[in-house]
């Protein structure tokens, strides 16, 4: 941990002490057990007995807790014996019950209490801030109260568990809870129901999307710019079955690893097959199909397809995760020598898709190895390799990269592209993956120079790294708000009323046969209602046509962010369309 | 049967007889037991009991054959009791076997013979043609000698058996031999390795294809024309995925009727999975996904995606039967009163595709239903559903249509289309299902202009019907030559010496700039090894570049069927070329 967040845990830490506090002021009778940090904030499981807590008695406790930071009070940690902490807390089974473990596991361990002021201590291995006028005020919020099972076991009591989140100050706090209300308004799940994009059936399954035509229209669009991209860089299509004899998995390797992620087939012949949960080493089997020649290389296959996951149906959600999982995969079978100039063509294409879609200044993070004996393959392959990268980084991102020592895949090293989006929020989006141990276990070669059978290596490298997943944050991103070059329509003509219908089908077609996708509302509703429907569904732009319109052979356009444009000619809208549609905005 | 199937089966029939003849007067102990008809002629079992028979001993038993037709043997039945069969057979166990089965079936059976001529009869049911002379002289041929057990239980005596083919005619035997050995020139098998389509890998299983790059472009151009047809009828794509709960099914009806062939999975948490065997029921979830209005209606969805069914491995061959089915496939949900109109429109579609690949005059057959109760959904449905494909019939197909009474699919009536290839076999390519059955399951409707629910009907309609059949056919249809339009490398340049390479690489780049697919040899290799080498991947042109072309800024373009073209300006062979392409030629 880097110091600035040793401190922030620190403070968090401590205001969950805080939160006892105030706690013990208001309900004395009050049994606390644990109350640890969380990646926001902080909480306390407590035994209130019969006392039922609401949100109005946070309130009331937030309040206490500002009395009490206000009263600058030191935090001093005390080392007791087990005789002494079991005498202090004789009152509380829980916290007897915690003496009892910490000296179960290790008879030597030492007992500390971290006191606050005179009159409040806890039992707790620290670490704390000094004095609590170190926690900025009002850098803190008590968020919301719920039962949890005392040590997360249903056959124990049921506690009371108050959730707070901190920061160090509070900008910072307001900035974290404003995007997570902005966060609520963006919800993929809500906003593809929503702009009607996709949709679940029970009789299908949960983790299991069916993409409607609006949806698969901005699937094909962003895989058909992937492609575009791949294009550029000499990549092949290649077309695989989407299961497999298991001996494929065994050879790979990832039958030993992974066997239990797998949806497994069991054939009425008998035999055991499975569904692909990644492409490589199909792939693979193309590549080793014909002996190579030094000339042919470097090899890149691609490949747009759905890889299958058996996962637990509680972590499933939207279309963060899935069982069904579209990968736009591309596999590089290269020379050693290789390797640098093709990470690089890879990474450069990364930066472009993501900037393409506004997520500018990706952080990449170098995962390594470190001296743990899971990374396999040759010493050397893990030099050059890791060589490799580093030069990349330091020509591509100079500071603007992380360390990720030990992180590397058991194959080989890699690096992951971090993207902050529109809210602030960080994901991980593309990866390249360097891989020695598929091509060894396939035995890849190609023939070199002097005629020589030379191993060769693999790079994986997804770019949206799976469609679904780049929705689910695309989607948050732009908040429903896809850039015109994407759009399923893109205009809407709204013509007032019906003596405006034949004008406005002259426009619509005008813009079609210039590519456009266009959509005529020749409804008999009013134009306040036409314009709420166009808003709902989020169209970029809309022209209402008019007498004047009609009179001027013009339409007056209108933004869904931007608002009223104004009145144009068509050929001024043709033209303005057309250049945003080319500038991909 | 009509009358020439069972002449042709009397004669096919007759012939075993005759072979037998001419076997028990070359070999007087060997035993004869069955000898039936098959597909395109006939065998007969018989033990030889030490004897081997080979190659050469079927030329002298072909000749034996002519010589017996030529006396003009008449067939006469005679009709004896069980007794005097078993007295006539004593010293044969086969037929002693044989005719005690048939009494133990029924006591009551009658026992015949086959008289041919004065001297030789044979224990048969018949039918056979009345004289020796109604057999045309060279109209049959004996094929091949293979082993075969007893009934075909192993534990049983091997016998011999010896095919033959038989005809009406010698020349449709001629014909027919010719077809045969033509087609084996172009197996797609083969064909498929030597192009380098498509590859299958032991680790990976039978069934499987792993498309390479060249493949894959094939495929793509495929459906590409297919989606390209198909958006001028205003088809959506959808996406889903590629398993599910086996509830869809259940609910759909295909559990209760298929469940053997589809590939099942236990998930982690111990549901039951399936492998999608085909994508309606998912496609109508997706309609289901909202209530629809008569407005809206036709909604055509179409997929291009893989479905899967568990087959017997034994039955796997190239791509002809395949494990993993690419389907390039569309359902059309619409009201009854537009079901003729959409029929006419995926039959025009259907035509039009075909007849780009060169399959011109497809034959419907009108597969509908007969009394048998297995016929389900009401009967005005039915009604109203032949009624509209009898008037696209008369309308479309005249006299060229084949009746299929009783061959309707359970849930509604078909239309399949019949393509005969460039050496004459017979296909079933395209075709047009209706299905009341599994709208009613999963209570499709729309509301229609009274504002009340109306059910409504679906259509099953894939194009090329499975990517891997389509090329399994097209392959051998085109002998590997694939045309201009679709082939992944359209013209090869061969420069013939290296002071040739310069000049033929600004041709390269003419001709890349213009879209065309260009490959430029520029090896070291001869212009004889060139040439080959491209004759090998039955590139469509090639074009030869020496000090001629050179000077006269020319090619010299080869055609690999139709030879040389000549020297023509780039300009020329530029125009040439992209007008081909245009034509999709």
């Amino acid at each position: 941990m880097k110091n600035n967040e040793t401190n922030l845990f620190s403070k968090r830490h401590s205001l969950a002490h805080v939160l006892l506090m105030a706690v013990s002021s208001k309900y004395p009778t009050a049994l606390p057990t644990i109350g640890p940090v969380t990646e926001n904030g902080f909480y306390y499981d407590i035994d209130f007995g019969t006392t039922k807590i609401g949100p109005d008695d946070l309130a009331t406790l937030e309040k206490e807790m500002h009395a009490i930071l206000a009263q600058k009070l030191d935090f001093v940690v005390e080392t007791v014996s087990t005789e002494k902490a079991k005498d202090l807390f004789a009152k509380n089974p829980f916290k007897i019950e915690i003496i009892d473990s910490i000296k179960k596991e290790n008879t030597n361990a030492s007992i500390t209490l971290y006191h606050t002021g005179k009159d409040f201590f806890d039992l707790c291995e620290g670490p704390h801030v000094a004095n609590t006028k170190d926690i900025a005020a009002h850098s803190f919020k008590l968020t919301s109260v719920a039962g949890a099972y005392w040590r997360g076991d249903e056959k124990n009591p049921m506690l009371t568990r108050i959730y707070g989140i901190a920061f160090d100050t509070q900008e910072e706090l307001d900035a974290y809870i404003l995007q997570q209300e902005e966060a609520k308004k963006r919800d993929h799940r809500l906003l593809g129901k929503q702009l009607k994009l996709f949709t679940f059936s029970e009789l299908v399954g949960p983790g299991l999307p069916l993409w409607t035509p609006k949806g698969t229209f901005l699937r094909k669009k962003v895989d058909d710019y992937v492609q575009e991209l791949r294009a550029t860089y000499n990549y092949q299509g290649v077309t695989i079955p989407h299961i497999t004899k298991k001996d494929l998995y065994v050879k790979s390797g990832h039958w030993e690893k992974y066997a239990e992620d797998l949806f497994k087939i069991e054939t009425r012949e008998g035999h055991t097959y499975c569904m692909k949960p990644m492409n490589c080493p199909h792939h693979a089997q193309i590549y080793a199909s014909e002996l190579r020649s030094y000339k042919e290389l470097p090899v890149r296959y691609s490949e747009t397809t759905m890889v299958y996951r058996d996962e637990q149906s509680g972590e499933l959600s939207g279309l963060s995760r899935v069982l069904s999982i579209t990968q736009d995969d591309a596999h590089v079978f290269c020379r050693e020598s290789q390797l640098e100039a093709e990470i690089e063509g890879i990474w450069d294409l990364i930066t472009t898709f993501y900037s393409t879609f506004g997520f500018n200044n990706l952080t990449p993070r170098f995962s390594r190895r470190d001296s743990d004996p899971k990374f396999k393959g040759a010493d050397e392959f893990w030099t050059k390799a890791e060589g490799a990268i580093k030069n990349l980084i330091e020509k591509k991102a100079k500071d603007n990269w992380a360390d990720g020592e030990g992180e590397a895949a058991f194959y080989g090293p890699k690096v992951d592209f971090m993207a902050k989006d529109s809210i602030g929020r960080t994901w991980q989006v593309g990866t390249i993956q360097v891989d020695f141990v598929q091509p060894s276990n396939f035995g890849l070669e190609c023939v070199n120079e002097e005629g020589k059978r030379e191993p060769i290596v693999m790079i994986h490298c997804a770019i949206s790294g799976s469609l679904e997943r780049f929705f689910s944050v695309y989607i948050e991103h732009v908040a429903g708000n896809f850039p015109l070059w994407m759009s399923p329509t893109q205009i809407a003509l709204l013509p007032i009323s019906d003596k405006h219908h034949e004008y406005a089908a002259t426009v619509a077609k005008k813009l079609r046969d210039a590519g456009l996708r266009v959509d005529l509302d020749s409804s008999k509703e009013g134009l306040g209602k036409k314009i709420r429907a166009v808003r709902e569904m989020k169209m970029p732009y809309w022209a209402v046509i008019g007498d004047a319109e009609v009179t001027n052979d013009t339409v007056t356009l209108e933004h869904r962010t931007e608002g009223k444009v104004g009145e144009m000619k068509v050929e001024e809208l043709l033209a303005r369309l057309t250049d945003e549609v080319q500038a991909k905005k």
